[in-house]
């Protein structure tokens, strides 16, 4: 079977997207070299930091440039929309995410949005008023990486997080300096309101790299995405006793790190078990000194699975293995009080079965049904908010050796047009359906 | 047998140092309330901040008061020399230190240099004149805490650290201030020579808190100390790789952290076999972010035995622990990379055994043959840099619970009477045994 391209006659230059994701890594916040060519390096620009205010400053001037609208949320979303027809009814949405890792790679949601901004630039270019209009969304803060909630703008939007809760986030890295004071000093607490119902879409695309080892496995080039998995992330608290190490024998002790120690290793057990995942990527000790043992140590357990059932099992064998290392065993059987919050759980996305179908033909359209991959994703994004209250549907080109949130991050500049044309055609398809 | 007692028909007034002890923690560092009582607090007073710089300026105003006279030498040591007979001969010795962990308590330390000036205000009460001149010593930077090495400013004095190894340490805190410009800010670099040659002492006495439990377990009341550990600080890295939590299956992963866990667990199991001890109290992570895997892991593995033997056991059995996590068999099987570095082994101390006579012989004089336990100590201390030279020897006084390094840190103010009894009698005892 072939299908019908709406996009094969236009005037398609996708290689400025790769351009314009090496210029704008260049000018803001490129960093972590790990090769001799200029483009080799990964990006580190934060949430609510002056570069990712820079950035989205650019993106206004660009999308304004192409006859864009701009509103500005109250949660530092950013809404360009490119007019259509039918200016009256609600625009189609794609989007994604323009923040980063502090580690992090030149292509993670910068991929997303700057295609969305090349579909514009094409639509410009080739003198196209789609039927309906098309908005452009930078969601603010998806990584959750200096403000630890991920999704955060995005899942004020859908209505699951108030904008109370995250204007009080603090940054991780001064415990002090909260989102609404980023907001206000950047110039990016704006005046719509962050809600799906006040300021709507009727619909989100959103276009990413895999992040993961699936479609390079698989020698496939798109990735048309069913959903996504289940995370949730716990902050754990162990408490034991700051001591001196040199005159508490071993078996006196209560030692924090020590419990937490063999959570970390049960958990990674636990994960494997119910084939889903579980990682400790932040931990912090009080006090961190090398001749004290530790009183308290705080981490984020970090668990991920396919489906919700599967979370549940995960979950409930991560607190089996907390009760277990707290008896504390190896020291003097004296229990560790522990805490856990899990304010941030996200059930497993399943995606809109139109909108996977739109993704499915677009991409076989530009590919062909041998190079694309029905498939789920291993991270969350802004679309798993979106998708709570709006159809939505991902697309996702391969990730070489699937690094990730590092900046050797890499997909090939020709996937990465491939990605984008699939974009393209996907809302161009999605624009002439809705007319029916 | 009893046993005549030098300082008995002195007037002693050793309430003048417990509250000494209290008044100064108040004026420089309390913190970490845990009861209702004022004193219920601990101190955090880190090597060369401002508050150690005050506490020094008080120090050498309480020593001039006496008609001590002052050198401060290239490493922040402070000699208070007290005035004897013979004044041309070597000073008897006696020091401790003033600067805390960051959740330190109020006598580790403190009470040695403060039982020392209680032991100056003594003479200086009666008016006593001793044979030979008494030098009481505030060593500068013993903990390690801030800058990480322990015994600091007294290993350069004793010639086995040099200054320019000292001045180079980085506050571990921001990775950039030195010791050298800390010395200057405060105004502690001083011209004497940081050397038991060019600035000699007779000897050196020390008295301190026990730290551990052995003489409340005992209920003895003076700890007559033969030695001490055999200790070593490795900093070790491991490299893994940073990836995405959320994307990369638990097989093939290279995760820092997981192997740091297993490095942490078997270090304990290691310990234990060898009767020895092993700990980690300072840990990083690079990055430190919730959903990226840990790409690095630096810590800090405090190993510790009674002999220098049992050490060697110890660090051999750290290695194979280590060399096992590193195979990251619960990952991908890529070995990941480590680094240790040693730069501070310091073998097992043996004390002087005429100085142990001295004290062994005014522990009886001041509680009885009952009251008194051999032992050795668990932490180092400036007297195990001191005894590499001079003959040296301590007393220890009970700890409460055995704790330490924690602002709980407790001894009863009676237990701290006497033991200052035990030092003054040591001193006066010592100072007459030199004539003959
Ligand atoms: N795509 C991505 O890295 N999102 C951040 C949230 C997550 O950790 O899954
Ligand atoms: N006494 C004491 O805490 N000294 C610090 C060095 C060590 O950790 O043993």
């Amino acid at each position: 079977m072939t299908i019908t391209s709406f996009s094969q006659d236009l005037k398609i230059n996708s290689r400025e997207l790769v351009d314009t994701i090496h210029s704008t890594a260049d000018m803001f916040g490129a960093k972590g070299v790990w090769g001799s060519e200029s483009t080799q390096t990964g990006v580190c620009r934060l949430a609510l930091s002056d570069l990712d205010k820079q950035v989205k400053d650019w993106f206004i001037v660009e999308t304004k440039k192409l006859g864009c609208t701009i509103k500005i949320d109250e949660c530092g979303n950013i809404f360009a929309t490119y007019p259509g027809k039918y200016n009256d009814a609600l625009p189609t949405g794609m989007g994604s995410h323009l923040d980063t890792q502090p580690t992090g790679g030149r292509y993670d949601g910068i991929y997303g949005v700057l295609s969305g901004l090349q579909v514009l630039r094409t639509l410009k270019e080739n003198n196209i008023t789609p039927n309906f209009p098309i908005t452009l969304v930078d969601w603010c803060n998806e990584e959750g990486a200096r403000f630890a909630m991920s999704l955060m703008a995005s899942s004020v939007w859908a209505g699951i997080k108030t904008k109370e809760e995250i204007y009080a986030l603090k940054d991780i890295y001064d415990n002090e300096t909260t989102v609404l004071q980023e907001l206000k000093r950047i110039g990016y607490l704006g005046e719509t309101k962050c809600s799906y119902k006040e300021n709507p879409l009727k619909c989100h695309f959103e276009i990413h790299i895999e992040q993961g080892p699936v479609l390079e496995e698989y020698e496939k080039k798109i990735g048309v995405l069913t959903g996504a998995q289940a995370y949730n992330w716990l902050n754990i608290k162990i408490e034991g006793m700051s001591q001196h190490t040199g005159t508490t024998p071993m078996e006196f002790r209560r030692d924090a790190l020590l419990a937490t120690a063999k959570i970390i290793s049960g958990i990674n057990e636990v994960a494997k078990k119910y084939k889903g995942l579980a990682s400790v990527g932040k931990l912090s000790l009080l006090p961190d000194v090398v001749n004290v043992i530790p009183g308290e140590v705080d981490f984020v357990l970090d668990i991920r699975h396919q489906n919700d059932e599967g979370l549940s099992h995960i979950r409930k064998g991560c607190q089996e293995v907390i009760e277990e290392a707290c008896l504390n065993k190896a020291g003097n059987g004296v229990k560790l009080p522990y805490s856990i919050i899990d304010p941030y759980p996200y059930p497993a996305t399943h995606f809109d079965k139109s909108l996977i179908n739109i993704i499915d033909d677009s991409a076989v359209a530009i590919v062909g049904e041998e190079l694309k991959h029905k498939m789920y994703s291993g991270a969350g994004h802004d679309s798993c908010a979106t998708n709570l209250v709006i159809p939505t549907a991902m697309i996702f080109v391969p990730s070489r050796d699937g690094i990730s949130h590092n900046p050797k991050e890499h997909t090939e500049p020709e996937d990465l047009e491939l990605g984008f044309r699939v974009l393209l055609e996907s809302i161009l398809r999605y624009d002439n359906a809705r007319l029916s």
